[in-house]
């Protein structure tokens, strides 16, 4: 009889956000992007992906349930991960045919975020990193993470950057096939683990254009992004990276906040233009520069993706000066921390921070952290079925 | 005894916005731009500088009076103008020793705009032209406007496409000294007379940063204003001139929009990051993008300065298609015409005009203009003494 075994390997992956930001791709099916990218990775103590991947004869065909919804696996970045991960475990197969033939079995994967999708967080690169890292692990494969992050890619650009934990950058590479745009880790947590982020959630009126068609509007239309691409982006990432081996947070925040506002002012030299940034947005801008600006120095660096969510990133030594001076248009938001009593930097004026009381849904205080985890729970039962939390 | 004589000149000058902005200077002390810019001379029917210039031994110093209130005519800006305005008329004066001394005489200037200041339109422009023109006129100078529009451009930079009506271009120059850094006629208004312009009057929380100080943050950090001002704008400058020429208003709307908004990306890539657009700025911007769309071609065009206040221009043939479909955002707001009952374009999502109903506190709905006009009425009457509407 045919072997009826359920295979199952269970992962946890972290969520990245860019400082120096990925935006525009130079092949839309391999998801090669037009400029490399850097990345601090955040703790799975508060934002995680946990991913079971399970594979057996008793699956009628290939499947995908995140967060307790079936989802489209017929799309060709699902198919490609698949195909790709399945060609490594068919090489192991056929060097040695002792091993079970898993390459040939249908994959149930089951998926869990630990955080609402609705808060607008780049969910996609936790979800396709933990994918990949749970496949892999149930066939067992000797690759890398540098080595599947070129998988990764392929489902979410900016995924490949979450296979690692600490400090990531997403090498653009040359090769028309791709094979050398992939991550590599700048630095791990442990080299410079005071980092922290909070998040500030802020509640947008509508979605925004989506990242995948916006970031090739740019590409079709901005008469600026091409001096960003190949001239100031090639540059940052030098720079960049020393700042993080010389854990130089001026500079990191320099970098930082300079790329989240280029990013962003190629999105509006877009025709017609793309807005991210709302209000809302703008006035944490201005109350984190004021910060920095009372402090003489800077102990803050906002970042904004493709959405109006604030990302401030500050050295833990910097806590009470950051939370502290936040705490006036954040107390009482779900997420904030009731222990900050400091009173932040002095002088603020406390106008600045009227808006982010109206327009800030919720807060997730967290910190740089370590990548994939392997984990015992599975979110698929010895029956095969998916287990519900 | 000496001349007692009270000698004047008024004339009006008109409002310029520009489709190509000015924004960076090469050199701060002659207002030297770094790239050169183009705009549309508003009707004075309906904004408009009234400037009387008068000189007389009875004035015991140069003054200059604006809406009433005695202005400091001490800044180097207004110096200027004063200076090389004296100077041509004394050389005159040297050559025809019959000609009363008036460049030895004390200047009085009173000047009185017929729109609010507190609209946040830039009178400045207006405002130089009016007084330099005024000046021009009471001194009997020979020169032509864009000879004058070298003196008016030291006043403020954007004030030298005020002496000339219709649209107008501001040569950046190559010259140390300025002298061709300087305005041009493009083409009269009565080459195509047909051009409207409806401004949205935002009400602003707050004054952003003065572009003065605006601009040249811009040229100090932004990495791709060098690539806008070096690369982009000649090229667009080429191309909106010859759209001009062809009254070709999908060309010339395609480009306002574009220029508008990668001024303001560089303004958001300056650091720290310039904001002069608001949420209900970005509303209009979608509103019109809308109108387009659902039009099938480029019926308005909006363009933004240092504020948030939206000017949209549109072809006379099309005012039904435009101000029909803005009437729902706009209805009841001061300046608005009750006469507008056209639907507008089909199948406007009415939810997008929302925000202008909140935002837009004004309008003013005007044209293609004719340049500085002499005009009779004297805002100095026949003792010296101001003359108050």
């Amino acid at each position: 009889m045919a072997d009826a075994k359920i295979y199952t390997a269970s992962t946890t992956a972290p969520v990245n956000i860019a400082v120096i930001k990925y935006w525009g791709k130079r092949d839309t099916k391999l998801n090669l992007p037009t400029n490399s990218s850097l990345s601090v990775t955040l703790s799975q103590d508060d934002l995680r992906t946990h991913t079971t991947a399970a594979c057996s004869s008793q699956f009628s065909a290939d499947s995908l349930i995140l967060n307790g919804e079936p989802q489209d696996v017929s799309g060709a970045r699902q198919q490609a991960c698949f195909r790709e991960l399945r060609s490594l475990r068919a090489a192991l197969e056929a060097a040695d045919p002792s091993l079970p033939k898993l390459s040939t079995l249908p994959l149930k994967i089951v998926s869990e975020n630990n955080f609402p999708t609705a808060a607008g967080l780049a969910s996609s690169a936790a979800g396709f990193a933990a994918l990949v890292r749970a496949i892999a692990d149930l066939y067992q494969l000797p690759q890398s993470p540098t080595e599947l992050s070129r998988i990764a890619r392929q489902g979410s650009g900016s995924a490949c950057r979450s296979l690692f934990g600490g400090y990531v950058s997403w090498e653009q590479g040359e090769a028309a096939n791709g094979s050398d745009s992939l991550a590599l880790e700048v630095a791990p947590a442990s080299h410079w683990p005071q980092m922290r982020a909070a998040i500030l959630v802020v509640s947008a009126a509508k979605k925004g254009v989506s990242s995948t068609s916006g970031m090739q509007a740019t590409v079709a239309t901005s008469a600026l992004f091409p001096h960003r691409a190949n001239v100031v982006v090639p540059e940052r990432m030098v720079q960049m990276k020393q700042a993080i081996r010389d854990r130089d947070f001026e500079t990191f925040a320099d970098l930082t906040m300079r790329d989240s506002n280029q990013f962003h002012a190629v999105c509006l030299d877009t025709s017609p233009p793309i807005f991210y940034m709302n209000d809302v947005s703008r006035a944490a801008i201005r109350v984190v520069e004021e910060i920095n600006r009372l402090a003489g120095k800077r102990v803050a660096a906002y970042t904004f993706d493709a959405g109006p969510n604030a990302v401030v990133y500050y050295l833990d030594e910097n806590e009470d000066l950051v939370l502290g001076s936040l705490k006036g248009g954040l107390k009482g938001v779900p997420g904030w921390r009731a222990s900050v009593t400091a009173e932040g930097v002095q002088g603020l004026d406390q106008g600045l921070l009227e808006p982010l009381k109206e327009g800030i849904t919720r807060v997730i205080l967290t910190s740089v952290g370590s990548g994939p985890v392997s984990v015992q729970e599975s979110l698929v039962g010895a029956d095969g079925a998916v287990v519900r939390k």
